[in-house]
């Protein structure tokens, strides 16, 4: 006597009914506590499965449809309110369980802080881990205010443990210029403003590589996401996303895990920016989930 | 490795997982296409049960839990797009699937013409139905614009079924002379403008019959429900609405099914209506379902 | 081949095709250019017309239809931009014109001080006027910030004109000290806070006599019109504006011009204000056009 | 008495005042009813007439004035509440009306199904007819959920009508895999993703021809186009559609007929949508109608 | 060079220029980390003094203007981010200092749980302190999902430290029973949905007394406040808030301190709340701080 | 004991506290009363400074920080509502002193007629002065509606100062047919739709002239600036009008005075307008102020 949730917006349009026999594994983070501006982003997870009842199952840019692939929607994990330090543990041991039980982590956010220890987990399973990161920010501090854990440090974080010549960055508009300087005396790859081009010079140099993905929603310009905490001009349309996400696709790169963050509601009335984020999950899931 | 959808916003705060145990079932009825002024209803359902998880699960008027009433949340009704005939069959079927398993039908609109099939369902079962309606409008109309099923029809048509004398009307406020006079002339009961008063003076007339409830949010004012789709000055507050669940509560009457309807997300940015809604939704469970 | 205009929205729903038969004429006045705060009520008139399709048009309150009113709806006066002196005397030639066809203006704002250049018309045609304002604000500046014509001066400017004994001010819950002293000084009423009772008491002794009535839509608590503005907390119901409205049909004064003024549709998105106020202008119609 | 409808948002800016001296005739079909997500088009047609006033009347791309055109604006065609195929009936009979009159029919929509009935009244004048079509979707189902006559199937039927082969459809970036390969097999045009180069490619071909255009606006980026029922992320720039208007306006072809249809006003609070569909009006009208 | 301040809705309307010559002190308290439902309020205080600048300097209903109060406006409190505990520590310290100075400390929250350090700070100053608490929720909780400072026990948490019997909740519609219980079984005073009546009778009994008065906006109805984390039906009106406050103005009351707070601005699109606030702010300020 | 206002919203993010040691003034000028379809724009100066805390310090276009250009916010100019020759006035008169005092106007509007009595005052200063403006709209019209001073005609006024061969537009889309026949006739530039290129082209011309830089925001597309008065589609991006500063502060010319008009915050619930509008002040202080 209960509908069919596949349609209802209750879990991301065409997940799987199985944990187990899934390969990906969708999950909310629902965390925006240490956020500096305008938070909300704890509803973006539920906002964009809300919205993927709109649709449609096939892709004809990848000529692939949902149902070539098995991945699960688990839900949003719990947090504890305003505790950063145990939310981000919470979340660091989920991700331990699902890489044990072999799934691919496919993260919604939440701030970007929540990809720390998703990243950190992936990090301990794969080696020679690589790190491709989309977003207007640096996200490059050591810290925030005295504060190791924010939201304008998880990447610098990963760069610590993974080393910086394994992190590649992407869009970027936005930091300081002691952000920039480490960066560049570190090795680290910072591309300013672009994303597409950038990114297919990169790609040939990951070839066969593991590879996490973390894209903040600000990579886009404002107009193609004013639905999240930081808006900042001058971002890409959510075509060269599009299109930077079916370079990846169509690379040798083994995409291990992904995620897309700081999807925040409530200020986007015409749910814009949900409904972007929602199409670029498919996206993902039908072109880099094999 | 799903998260509890208990607290999720995906069910009613603290619906019962399990269909067979449970008393009361909630289901909600998507459908706004024969609305004549603001469509948006379809996502009322959704959007109540979202906002649910602000709720306590304690009344402090009823000094009840919501642990102490067995429910069910059954999800949406699929229904489809812009076909009200096809849609009030289905409806109708699934409410004498409840009703022959014993449930108490308990459901969230969607436009007015919802509650139709369900009534006409219960008073199948029930002979000596009594209807209690508490809406700013009228919905006497034998059509409207040459429909017979229309969102301006459903109190007529019920009260074709049961009979005039057995519908009751509460905080009426907006209708043609015609309806009134109808009304009046067919010996069916029409408070205008009060709803509260007025109910307790006929509840005692009504005592250990079967009622059942129908409750367009548009009874109250828009200050307290601006999410609706058709808002009409001049309505109650939510107190009085209330204390108006409350008087049903403590009378004698057997109230076999309930309903709310018309909560349009889409006009409301502070979730005001929806949240309203919902704790309506709790105070019936917990007043009415013994 | 055009589409009847009569419930389209473009025209006040009902509104007669022909002006020479009309005895009451609306008109808007689009202007908000001398606000010190919110602009936007130049969209109040147009808004109201549009929503006016979602009533009824019969009053339960009243027994009466709008099918037994004839009035015409003329449209908005186009005003200059930004020139309030010009805009007033476009008005009050206006206004004249209706007042020689003897006409009874009924108009839309629009910012207060539009109805400046009306009650001065309606003062030259009635020698024992008498005004009752509805308000939160006294409005009884004799200048703002230096200018004579100003949203704040128009009660003061018309008490000069017919005498301050003759303006009886309601509801009004903000003001200057020195404008509350003026008041007082000079004879003129204003019943704080409250609307009904006091103009109950008032009715009495204006019985018979011409009446033009202003009434600000913040009058109404900002839950019931949020759409205005200057929101003030504290105001009345819009229950208490509507038996206000009926009480003064059920007295003896003769009303001889009415306008509502200062909605502004951009701040409320679920057309509260708007729909009130169109509700509103009904009953003014059904009760004081005799 | 009543003041000049010319510049008041209740008629397209610049409309002509008389049916018979026009050469194009705009109209609104405000229906929604059948829509699988965000209902509200129904007042997209009244919106774009009331933003229109904001717009120049001359176009500095096509260097032509709307008093260079004759076009009168009828209004919004009564159509009766979720029923869908009586209001197809009632369009179907209108524009043939039209067609009688020799009036090119410019249709002001509501949701795309609305299309159909013009199509179909149109392809009965013109024996060689083709459609070009630029929207989102390939809205190419045979049927939805079992019925017919869906948003999803407007542009399926009238190939059914006029042949595969004679529909041209542009930007269209989403679709199930079936609607494609349908296309595919019988011989339609689909350009994936992009509209204006495409266009310029297929135009020549079309020389001479009767052409009827319609535009869904969500062909558009959500960025350009909030406010319509389904946003769908990586769409054309509204500079892009521009330049395709006016790129048709520059060939051969025979333009008898064109609509704009899916502008949903509610979901967009800057009204950005509605302002750039009158925009698009405006450049349609100056460049198809000669 | 720099234009004036005090009408700039930069510090609140009136705010005195000098902090040593002033009785009482504004400051804000941008914190929203713990809350459950919706963050935003830390954005409340910014917006009260934005909208400050609409209200009047006089008060007819206490007959009193802002120039007869010197109070000055410090500002926010710069907090860190996602750290309640020090943010926490950080606000003491601060109203600490501000009694040290005698000023009476004005707060403008934030969510609730801001208002903890600073009734332990008054709560050192003055032996025999009481604290009148006007909320929709108990706020009783001991501790919510383990943790010990949430928005869920600021209540609770001043109880501990002064004795329950010298707290006073009034409104109160929403808790866990075992919170009211609680209450009850340690003499706390709770009254239940009503604020003005039982505020009366409990006046006269801390007459002369020290007194903390602690507002959450969400005390009144959504009507009223919808610009707030959690709403909550069935609150009181802004009418009987006014009169709260002004009863205790009238009393014998000492009031020491008090704050506002859970104005979160982005919900409430007509800024209807934070006008309210501003209001209640000036009314505290003419009728408390003597 | 008053917190900093560096970070605080109050003042443009690392605005300098001292007048005289600044290079450049930043000064609102809120008036939007000429305006002919939506106001709003007076709101904007202080909601670019609101949402400028958003902003980073440092820009890596530029690879300069805000700590290398002391700039001073010297707030609002009071002007009095709905007199715009006034306002004209005042603002002309500031600007006087502002030049006298060798400063660099830095203005944020309100509506673009604001910019006259600066360009007046500076045209006084500069023989030999240039003006760059970037706009939607042509606002060459002699007068408008009867009135010389309109949202409309300040670039005509200019252009009647200094001569129309020292006026060069860019990303003009909307205008009367006379408009830009005048342009050509008296041999000012005028680059329809497009503003990098001809811009670049220009620029080489003007190399050692002082030039002052007026942008009203509609230049951008409404897809990255919705909330303005008129939203014209076909606009250019934001990355455009980043790089044309970016060109500007790479060429010879000296930049002597710029302003940033026609933020209408009200029809922007992202605030994407005004942080947009932020980032280009930064961008235009760390860009043109040497």
């Amino acid at each position: 006597m209960r509908f069919d949730d596949t349609y209802s917006g209750k879990v991301f349009i065409k997940s799987h009914p199985n944990y187990e026999e899934s390969k990906a594994v969708i999950y909310g983070m629902p965390m925006d506590w240490t956020v500096s501006f305008r938070p909300g982003s704890r509803f973006g997870p539920a906002k964009i499965r809300e919205v993927s009842i709109g649709l449609e199952e096939y892709s004809p840019y990848l000529d692939r449809d949902l149902d070539d692939v098995k991945f699960f929607d688990a839900g949003d994990i719990p947090l504890p309110f305003g505790n950063a330090e145990q939310s981000l543990e919470i979340i660091n041991n989920y991700i331990h369980q699902l890489l044990k039980d072999d799934k691919i982590p496919v993260g919604l956010g939440g701030e970007h802080l929540v990809s720390l220890p998703v990243m950190k987990a992936v990090a301990e399973k794969y080696d020679d881990l690589a790190v491709i990161h989309m977003d207007a920010h640096t996200d490059l501090r050591e810290h925030y205010e005295g504060y190791e854990y924010s939201h304008s440090t998880p990447i610098r974080k990963i760069a610590d443990v993974i080393g910086p010549k394994n992190v590649y960055s992407f869009g970027i508009r936005s930091g300081m210029k002691e952000e920039f300087d480490w960066a560049k005396e570190n090795g680290m790859h910072i591309s300013k403003f672009e994303v597409l081009e950038p990114l297919k010079k990169v790609l040939p140099t990951l070839d066969g590589r593991p590879v996490y993905i973390t894209i903040d929603i600000d990579v886009l310009d404002p107009a193609h996401a004013p639905g999240t905490g930081t808006v900042d001009a001058g971002g890409i349309t959510s075509r060269e996303l599009l299109a930077a996400i079916h370079a990846i696709a169509a690379s040798g790169v083994n995409v291990v895990g992904f995620d897309l963050v700081e999807v925040a509601p409530v200020y986007d009335h015409s749910d814009q920016t949900a409904n972007t984020a929602s199409k670029l999950i498919r996206e993902m899931l039908l072109g880099w989930v094999r």
